[in-house]
């Protein structure tokens, strides 16, 4: 029996973990959960799931839930109690499922108890890859991905020996606008942008998406968990997305991982592995398939993909400044303060404004977030 | 470095493993050769690879080498001489490379030796699986599929656990017939008939393949290489001959492995194995693949298939009796004696006229497949 804490468990990724758990009552069981302010949801998973301590980050979103609650479970607040909850280690698995920033120091705390920790929040590794995978490596914790594209590979490796790998082969659906002419981006409504053609996620994630930008930070992801070179790290356009993604070997043989889409496999396969649970998730239909297609990612277009590109040859506080600046970006555009052409731009003045640390630690980092914040704000305000 | 005999040296498979070999004289050395009568490109292979011993089947043809080569190497013959390089266990890899049931007692030898058996004559599992599953256990024997279908799914099982599997889904290229109607077999040319799209191979897999009883005994040989009963074995039919084959796991997961067409890929790892080698085959370049597609293949049409899995069901020697009289109507096709869609007709006439022995003993299989092929060659003397 795993006891499992979900970070963010009212999010898409936390949402669908309760899902897998309550099918296997007898595999994993529910310690914690952790919600921004959604107390509404979380009462119904804390009756569901009777987790022993919950976290609501925002206080008085707390106080409110604790008369509601009463004794059925401890209730605590803010970020002391997100790393209060992360530090205790009554758990085996952390279900690492913040968006953004937000993610990375109570993954660290778990990270630091050598914990199993089934990464969604890919900003963890993309700001403080190198701390992470050094603290991963010194504590024998354990980082399996959720993301389905980093579980593909992670699921094509075992077995396998990385020295033998010749690349990994990302795929992306490329989102909405795969096909859209790029002098239409500056079109691009609110609503366009969070219709993804195949997967349900988040609306950050699903605007990553429409950029690209997500695609980039899973190649920088992908860099740090595999430890790949960026040239050894490929990009196609896919469509469909029933390829999630591939290795070539140094034999040329490739190896893919495919399902129909659906988030709840990469999940449980972060829970049970190195076994595999018996589920219901929808087959494949392989002659129903109409067919899977490949294109060449367009960089001129996707700008922010080409962006992410650049700081993971750059380095040091970098991918940091992208990751801020994106953030920023992307709640100016759910916010009606810039147009979808002009994220990348509020990056790229980012990128050239804001010091880069070529030294990591998580002070510089922290550092390098606000002021890029900060810079990345001010800038939608005064050109917008 | 690893000693290698090839049964079967100047055939299709054989040609490829040599060419492999050659890439590699620090890890790969020629012990022994075997050819049916091609004595021709054998003495070339002779002087290219030094092996310490050769087997002409043909005994005259192996005279007349052995007058050509002197004492370049020791010259052997016929099913003795075949027997006898295989006894002599002066080689840590065999590549059974034999086209048909001739296959069979060499590889035997191998097995009981406890040899590698890279395997590339399906037919030696599809008559005598149970016999020889058996015998590799026993002597702690190892099989290394080089089919490229059965590479693949071995490839998607490294680091999985059979138990975990839902079912192997094996891809088949249709054939040149794929879309030609049923009502045209008649009309079939062999020339027609020996155009495989994808594969460059010997004229009796190509005229298989184009029966698709290729495909057939294919899924007869996953039944015993994977220890999978037929229900867990599914056919699709992949045009492009890409995905080259794929296991579904229980949590609906799916392992493809790819690559560009090149049957030097899968001989590689049956050699290399659990290793993989640098090599410099055909990259696969996702972008320029115009699609892949997949279809549900036609048992009315491809009546062979539907044969091959009603023999599996149905055990004993059936196999037996499928292969062999399926051996004789491809000579018959190719010797035009019979029409194309005349030869799931001998196939299915042998079913209904030669006994099935329920247990198997090399003696019943060796008596049954000489009493089909007699029955088959009058049946198409008598009726065609």
């Amino acid at each position: 029996m795993k006891r499992i804490l979900i970070l963010g468990s009212t999010g898409s990724i936390g949402i669908n973990t309760l899902e897998v758990i309550k099918k296997f009552p007898d595999k994993f069981n529910i310690e914690s959960l952790t919600v921004n302010s959604n107390i509404d949801l979380l009462e119904k998973q804390i009756y569901d799931f009777n987790p022993a301590k919950v976290v609501v980050k925002n206080v008085s979103k707390a106080k409110e839930l604790k008369e509601r609650v009463g004794n059925k479970c401890e209730v605590l607040s803010g970020e002391e109690g997100l790393i209060e909850i992360t530090k205790d280690g009554n758990y085996e698995v952390l279900i690492s499922a913040l968006v953004g920033f937000a993610g990375l120091f109570p993954t660290i705390e778990a990270v630091k108890l050598g914990k199993r920790i089934a990464l969604a929040n890919k900003e963890t590794l993309v700001v403080a890859g190198e701390i992470i995978t050094d603290l991963v490596q010194k504590h024998n914790a354990e980082i399996i991905p959720v993301d389905s594209e980093h579980s593909a590979i992670f699921q094509c490796l075992v077995g396998e020996k990385v020295s033998e790998i010749r690349k990994l082969i990302l795929t992306a659906s490329g989102g909405p606008f795969f096909k859209l002419d790029e002098k239409e981006f500056k079109g691009v409504t609110i609503t366009q942008a969070l219709n993804h053609p195949n997967w349900d996620m988040g609306d950050k994630v699903t605007i990553d998406s429409a950029t690209m930008m997500n695609k980039g930070l899973e190649v920088i992801e992908a860099h740090w968990l595999f430890n790949l070179p960026r040239k050894k790290i490929d990009v196609v356009v896919h469509p469909q997305s029933i390829i999630h993604s591939m290795v070539e070997f140094i034999d040329a043989s490739i190896k893919a991982q495919l399902s129909t889409p659906d988030m709840k496999l990469p999940i449980q396969y972060a829970l049970s592995y190195p076994e595999r649970l018996e589920s219901e998730f929808v087959e494949t239909n392989f002659p129903q398939l109409e067919k899977l297609t490949f294109y060449e990612p367009d960089l001129t277009k996707f700008k922010c993909l080409k962006l992410a590109y650049d700081v993971l040859e750059l380095g040091g506080t970098n991918p940091c400044i992208l990751n801020a600046a994106n953030e920023i970006a992307v709640d100016g555009f759910l916010k009606e303060k810039i147009k979808f052409n002009q994220i990348p731009d509020v990056i790229s003045e980012s990128l050239e404004n804001i010091r880069n640390h070529t030294t990591l630690e998580l002070g510089s980092i922290f550092e390098c977030d606000e002021s890029t914040r900060k810079f990345a704000q001010s800038f939608i305000n005064k050109e917008y």
